[in-house]
């Protein structure tokens, strides 16, 4: 078993992947990059393209409003381009609905995808519609990388630099507040409006040696990064700079640890990525020309795994796949869940 | 109200599309083309992008081999393309499954993925995986088509040959032999096999007016042509010649009247185009040359329409749209269906 076998949700991909042969014009394997990158023929561009429905959420109640169900649609195909630095051609999307539900539900769905594509420039060229037993929305984006500033998750080296494109935790803050039924007010859903980092990855592609975004939270991503690169993170635990200040605000609130909102599998589509040293100055300064302010997360370090750098100066190396595999299991209660959470966090010395 | 408007259906279409703004480089508008056509910026190639998702054929246990669901998966995806004539560069797929499942189920679909892109030398690039309380396969296809040689659904004119890729009614044959819960053997399920017409839609574009699949069957097909080129169809109703062999037979052997089979909702991605008169002979030539044989149905007229034209040489003029509005109203038992299908088919004088 490799260190990348151990997470059932990988497991469960290449179950899927075995059964298909790959192309030789297509340049990433499975696992290798947030989008599907291919070569046109012409030499100089690959096409990106990615795929992903939105229904586990709206199911567990995450969602409520459909004008989020519609936004994140349109936000998670296009954060996967933004992730290897692809700039959009558009989106085609798929849309279930049970028959019984108002034109009112429709067009709020319609509405939020509308927006989220306003806000980003991007346009829906065309879909599919179907009647099923529980919405489920799907989209699929597609754009055009230069071929020699292919970005993928694979690639990094010790000592290159991690970097968060923004504040963390937006995602599992909501999630938890709806899976725990808190008050709305505590952290209301029309706070969540990730917006893909499209402009940003075009610009980290120049410098970047790989990138992966958030969607599903920020430990999940880091590690997954390490795994695929068969190298280390060592990574800043002060959560109060690397979530959102509205994040921390709800654990504020709540008495929720902060952490917490970095290790659950709710994310927000920011993205995670290594500069080489000799490139972060070059890049921080076209990044603030932007008005693109990164977070620094930590480096890349030799020794395989992920490392948190405590505020006390403690560093502590954490185990993800017992945590990854406990949301896979899928069978324990939320009140469970978050027992096993304390104690893994109390098991690696981790700090509210 | 225009005669393209009282398509329950076409409408539900628009509600999405009016919602989303489309963009300059877009080829077609909504409706217009199987699959939507871009401009790519390199002036040579339109990039064709298609999806769509195959759920309410499994709820309604259309498909019970998952082999078939995963087979029509990617043969629905493809056809779409070979509407356009586009040639594929790949899929992307999305599969949502029930919790529950076996794993024998997920290996069942994948196969009938993997078999159906061998039949057709395409590849799926990847996907993504979730739960979901029904299964619902989602596909993405994407491809090229050389600028000036576009396809679309509209360009037909007055005197066109209209043809037929194949024998039709496989669709509508397994659709009614499930929902009658009628013995397998009158028509297996393993029998419906179709395979997306992708060769010949490359040579089709070179010579074709305008063009679209079967996958919602034969006369909604014919009739949705009519509407969108504002003109009318004489088609022969000779449905030994029009339907294929199996499906000839499975009528013979129930009872049910052939033109059933081409009136159903449930296609087998044929494709229906247009040939321009002085381009006929060239065509049929090229077409020959492959061992493709296309089934002339008839030609386009002046008057909107569909005309059919029976054995007995009698012309009827038939309305398609309360045969369509049948099926979108969807509240009906299948027996009142059949009724109400008899007593249209009677109302129109159809031969069986």
């Amino acid at each position: 078993m490799s260190v990348f076998e151990e997470i059932l949700e990988n497991k469960a991909i290449d179950a899927w992947a075995r059964h298909f042969a790959r192309p030789r014009f297509q340049v990433n394997k499975p696992h290798e990059s947030d989008a599907e990158l291919v070569e046109m023929g012409d030499g100089s561009s690959l096409l990106a393209v990615t795929i992903d429905t939105v229904s586990e959420e709206i199911a567990q109640g995450l969602y409520r409003d459909p004008f989020t169900m519609g936004w994140v649609t349109v936000m998670a195909s296009l954060s996967d381009l933004a992730a290897v630095g692809a700039r959009p051609l558009g989106l085609v999307i798929s849309v279930s609905l049970e028959p019984d539900r108002e034109g009112s539900f429709r067009d709020g769905i319609a509405e939020g995808m509308a927006a989220a594509c306003r806000a980003l420039g991007v346009f829906i060229l065309g879909g599919d519609t179907n009647t099923a037993r529980e919405t489920s929305l799907t989209g699929c984006a597609f754009g055009f990388v230069p071929r020699g500033e292919k970005l993928m998750r694979i690639g990094c080296r010790p000592q290159d630099a991690v970097f968060l494109s923004g504040g963390a935790g937006r995602g599992n803050a909501l999630g938890l507040r709806a899976l725990a039924r808190m008050p709305e007010e505590y952290f209301p859903e029309a706070s969540y409006r990730p917006a893909a980092r499209l402009k940003e990855g075009e610009l980290i592609r120049k410098f970047a040696s790989s990138c992966m975004d958030t969607s599903d939270g920020l430990l999940i991503t880091l590690d997954q990064l390490v795994r695929l690169n068969h190298t280390g993170f060592s990574i800043t635990a002060d959560w109060g700079r690397v979530l959102a200040p509205d994040v921390c605000q709800f654990c504020g609130r709540t008495g929720i640890p902060r952490w917490f909102m970095a290790a659950g599998i709710h994310g927000e589509f920011e993205l995670v990525f290594t500069i080489p040293p000799n490139a972060v100055d070059e890049f921080l300064e076209a990044a603030e020309k932007m008005n693109f302010r990164p977070i620094r997360l930590g480096a890349v370090v030799e020794k395989p795994g992920l490392e948190l750098v405590l505020p006390s100066g403690e560093r502590t190396g954490i185990d993800m796949a017992s945590l990854r595999n406990l949301w896979a299991a899928g069978d324990s209660s939320l009140t469970r869940l978050l027992e096993e959470h304390h104690a893994w966090g109390k098991k690696w010395r981790l700090e509210p």
